[in-house]
């Protein structure tokens, strides 16, 4: 995840407009068209905008996904389509939206942010929704196999999903956006055990980039996710005519799933917070170890090599009586060590004493 | 307690699907039904779920506590008997849910944690409860002798307990779950203080492991109660028929205690915060004292070896009346010594004025 | 003050249960009776509690304070004549609560703490009113003396206190209370004002601790006084009959005075964490101007030292004209030491020119 | 700036109570008396308090402005004649009063404190007003020339300010009280960029010390100022009769400004917590950077002084041929010294190729 | 951008006091009229206050952009002109204000901030609107070529911003203020991820200095913008008839466009503050690196150093066959030179084993 991922228009740009994004080009727009009732389900991969037509009239449920980057010219093709507002089809466009719902008067346009782990890294994906009155609009860069699972259940027609409207749809999809929550904190998870194990012990300066990297991600997929939770309380909370009373309580039961992954994420942040100081004591403390016990050796030896440097001096002993007479004692040499030895000895204890070493 | 302890179901799982967990299969369920009004009461441990279908009609109050992990079939099976919503039972099979509360039509489905303290280490259980007109389910891990002074409250004919509706059972047994906090938070205090008394003089590395592992527990057990607050609040606001007008008084004493439990974690966790910069000044400050000491032995000792390093020199004094005439002087030798013990004695003295030793 | 102060009974035990505290039955409980209205006083110092009896029905104002630790028979007597909620008495027994508020149809009960100040160290006491329609109740573990003040001024009939109703006895006494809280913070304020003036000179060990200290019982300190802002808050807002319209200007001159104390602590909060992070860095920058002097003498001597080594060597100058005839020269030793001066100087004054010294 | 400046009464003195600051006798009030109205106005230095009665029953404005410190017969002298509330009278003797506001029935009472800067230091003095319907009153421990602008403007018969109300003079007075903020708010903006500009290259414990000041300075005055801009806001909000509808717009001015400067305050906090950390940073690298050199410069003597250390050994070389041949070659000395220069080369290109030196 | 940017009065002045700012007399006024319907558009460069007279009473939308700083005089003259308030008017010369709403009976005043990037560097400047019924005033010290894509955008007759009320014109104003935040801070986001980059591994006293210069410049900017997420959610939640109902969804727009600008400056934030702590961790830990190794070295050479001190020493050997008997010894040299490899051998095995080299 980069710091700005945000595609912008230049300040002044017309509200509505559709520009390409010309270095996506190489996801051309693929679509997947579904119409169901509790009696049929009709699938198409691949359809053409103009596939959606003949459904659109009717009371079955319509889903198209929208997979890959629409150019200007198939958005404006699906906004007159489904008469979808120019400025929400601009921020499909401009990804990099904040999660947030935009409720016009027949329709629900919802940005969400999917958070996607790929060999271990993670990576965040908008995906919008238009929900009509018998029609939902999927759109975002991969393609529906995101939603394998729902398409499974949509194959069974005794599946409550077959039964209800679109709204139960769009709560069975948002639930998948949200629930992928979960296997990326729970490898979040696992990382910071593996980070914690190794903090007292074993911290290295790899520790400290995995800490950095690990708070990084953290604070960057707060800032993708944060606002979803506002974004299913207030289709809980707004009276829209779209969301059936019925579907209230599994709408509930998402806004529960956004409130525990927050929770996760803040947890995981002051988890953190705290591992970076543990770290930094750690590394202190290891480090303030080796200098003492270094400094301690250091110390106890200086004192000892001043008096080996003293008998090492050439006064002339013939010159006078009070010139090295130490030199010439017949037991001067083990005495000389005799008392270096005591030093050593005297330090080491009042060292030990003091719980220097 | 781990840092993702969230059961999950996969991504895109129809909503209400019951998922054995495998892994949990050695505890099975256990059922603990009891049947009382002022005049009766009936226990039946290790009951089967058939056993409770001639109380239901009945007026006076069932509890059933289902302990152990019960399977999907069983589960499903008190979801028919006592008419229990299935995204309620998903989260009580799929535990590590955050407490929440869910009012239904005609019943009150609560999800609490409980600390439970084991040889010293914090453990946090899932409880689930249903309320109903004249029943309540509690679902826990562990068995019934956790409410085991409710039961001993219950043969008393004449308690109040015995006398009120299963609402008034239901605070009984809430306020265990929350009380439950005190024994815990009495031992991070102990341990607080503990530390505390420690950190001054005799910290050490593990001084800062048993704030790590303090300030982490804190964190993690914050996480887990902090919504219990908010439940017990909901009860109290919201107007659900089935909790009556006269319990009000003690479920506010119940919310007392969520505030004063909130309040100790986070006096605690502010007291970790302080603690853990007191002990790193304190490392520190005795870090520096030993290097001080050490640093001035050192810096006393170099010029003097010096000295005795100039006079260890063996320049030629036949060469010239120049070179080191000192050796030659009678009493050369001990005014080496007096020039170096007046270097000591000065340096001392400077460096003690200074305030460096 | 401990970390855990809050008395509790086992989880589970029966709402409104009496326990004794036996370790406190060693100040026993002793009342202290007053009757009055504008036209007379009566003061019965050590009543009991029949004696409180007669004055009940009469519509003078009681004020009967209980000083000490009463048995959980005198808290069941004392229950029963003013008519009082179990589990209101109970809060009282199970001192530690926090500061709190319960009304009851005519009654309103409130908990506080008081801040004493003893021989320079701070505690807090709980004291817990019951104000009924015409007296009023305190339980404190200290005697009368706390409120003198408050027992002169009744002395005089034509003073205010003795013209109104109990609300505004309960105000008095709420007053003093909270006042009680000035003197402890003009005390820490003058602690911190000594800290300070010493922080960045004379800063030691001992500093550490003060701040430390300092820091922590105002943690706990705003724990115990925090909600008391709340508890008048809700005497302000709700509309107790008990309440009488012309106290609010005097409740609300209260609510002020516990949001001064609250700003207080704050401020000293904040100011706390910036002295020790001042400490920290003052300290450290003193004990690296000491290293700073003490390394640089170190490296001075170090290549001073290193050429004396190189003139002590025993090379056999007969074996060559190459082998060391700077001993030979006439003017070798003096010429060594030359050098040796310039090296110094020259280090010391690269040395100063970058500051180092 | 002090860090307890609340002048309190003993805890259970009498609600009301005016007692003199004996300590602030020196500083005895004077009264400054104005009236005006569009056609006329009086101004009145040293005015007694008698002089304002016959004023009072007039429709004409009355501004007295008491200045010093009235002693306590003077404050019941004025409170009976404007009929003031003893508690608001209580507040404006004792000072260190938080700006707040109190609407009495037919008087509003503000207190508010006015920042003032003398000789580069900042000093707070507590202002309070009673605006009643044909008056205001001012009093604080500064003199009236506080406001000299104001009477400037009150000279000009056509000026907005002589042709309204009380509460536009209120307007006035709170907008010099409030704009006084703004001058030494400017100061420390000018503090902060001196502080900046040299704390990379030039931090001395003299930084430090401004650092803390100014932190300390900024939390002081925003506890102080904190407040006004609720005082103010509570001005806009309550529909207080005395406020016009007309005087809103300026009001909100005001607001606006009260904004700002908490704006400031706040920025300026954020700004010296960075501060503290860069300089941290930045002595710290000095320091590291030192240490390095001349540790570098230790370690590459070391082993020099080892190998001068041993060619000065003497062993005995007739002793047998393995006991220092080099000594007795004819090129050893020169041999050694090309050694060591290798070996200082060698540890000069290893530690600059480390990026050590 | 400076501390403190804020433009005032001396406290005391009367409100709407118009005092030219003699510093910035260098650029002087310069008005762009613009008046259009759908049907004609009338453009004029370096129009007349005058000039803009006859438009006033027409239907057409006018627009004028008010470039540079007018004078006391010309501010007078336009405020009369439209009828401007003078409150509004003072703000709009006393630059540094904060964003803000203020509505007028028939008039809105508008003050927001833009950003803009110059030669890598970040100015803010004030611009200030009026919006009247039929008019749009914008006063800005640039000149109007901030809005070119406004303009170009005028000149289509069909474009939407021709065929509507002065509100769109409003909006479209705001937009491109409120979107010149978005290449800031892409800016912010490219250098933060610079400092990233290099964080780890080359981290220098640069590295320190972007990063505060990058967290000081956030503070200030958050200052700046913070408040326009107000401005514009008061536009969309008071109802002030000016702003036409089918201008919510654009204004709504403009709002989700504050909050991501704030979203992304806290995260920003967020990081700075953890790359400080990284950055710090990082240095002290490769100073940590340098210093242990050059601490093993010395550790390592200091005994053997003091070895051959010892056979230094010059102790009579012919005094007594005690005397350094080693010196004699046929194969002393050797051994001692062994003896010293040992002990270097066995230091670094050890240091090596625990990690310290």
């Amino acid at each position: 995840m980069g710091y700005f991922d945000k595609r912008y228009h230049p300040p002044g740009t017309a509200p509505g407009t559709f520009t390409a994004n010309e270095g996506l080009a190489q996801s051309p727009m693929s679509l997947h068209l579904l119409d169901y009732s509790p009696e049929h389900i009709h699938v198409q991969a691949n359809a053409r905008v103009a596939d959606c037509q003949p459904f659109i009239p009717q009371e079955s449920v319509t889903w198209l996904h929208v997979a890959g980057h629409p150019s200007a010219d198939q958005i404006a093709e699906l906004g007159q389509l489904f008469n979808l507002h120019a400025l929400a089809l601009e921020d499909v466009l401009n990804s990099g939206q904040r999660p947030k719902i935009e409720p016009f008067a027949d329709q629900l346009f919802i940005v969400m942010n999917i958070p996607i782990m790929q060999a271990g890294k993670v990576s965040i994906e908008q995906i919008s929704f238009f929900l009509g009155k018998n029609f939902l609009l999927s759109f975002c860069r991969l393609d529906i196999s995101l939603f394998d699972m729902i398409l499974k259940r949509l194959q069974d027609g005794a599946s409550r999903i077959r039964c209800r409207q679109p709204d139960f749809l769009l709560y069975s999809l948002l639930d998948v956006v949200i629930d992928s929550g979960f296997p990326v904190l729970e490898n979040f998870g696992i990382q910071l055990e593996d980070v914690e194990e190794n903090i007292l012990d074993k911290a290295g300066p790899d520790t400290l980039e995995t800490i950095h990297i690990l708070k990084r991600e953290l604070i960057l997929l707060r800032r993708m996710l944060w606002p979803q939770r506002e974004v299913i309380n207030q289709i809980l909370r707004d009276d829209h005519p779209l969301i059936r009373d019925d579907s209230h309580v599994y709408f509930r039961d998402c806004y529960d799933h956004t409130i525990q992954i927050m929770d996760l994420l803040e947890t995981y942040r002051d988890m953190t917070g705290s591992m970076l100081d543990v770290y930094l004591s750690s590394v202190s403390n290891r480090m303030n170890e080796i200098m003492r016990v270094l400094t301690v050796i250091s110390t106890i030896f200086i004192p000892l090599t001043f008096i080996v440097g003293v008998y090492g001096m050439n006064f002339d002993r013939s010159a006078g009586g009070w010139n090295m007479p130490e030199l010439g004692w017949s037991f001067g040499y083990p005495l000389v060590w005799g008392v270096m030895l005591l030093i050593a000895a005297g330090l080491l204890y009042v060292f030990r004493r003091r719980g220097w070493l």
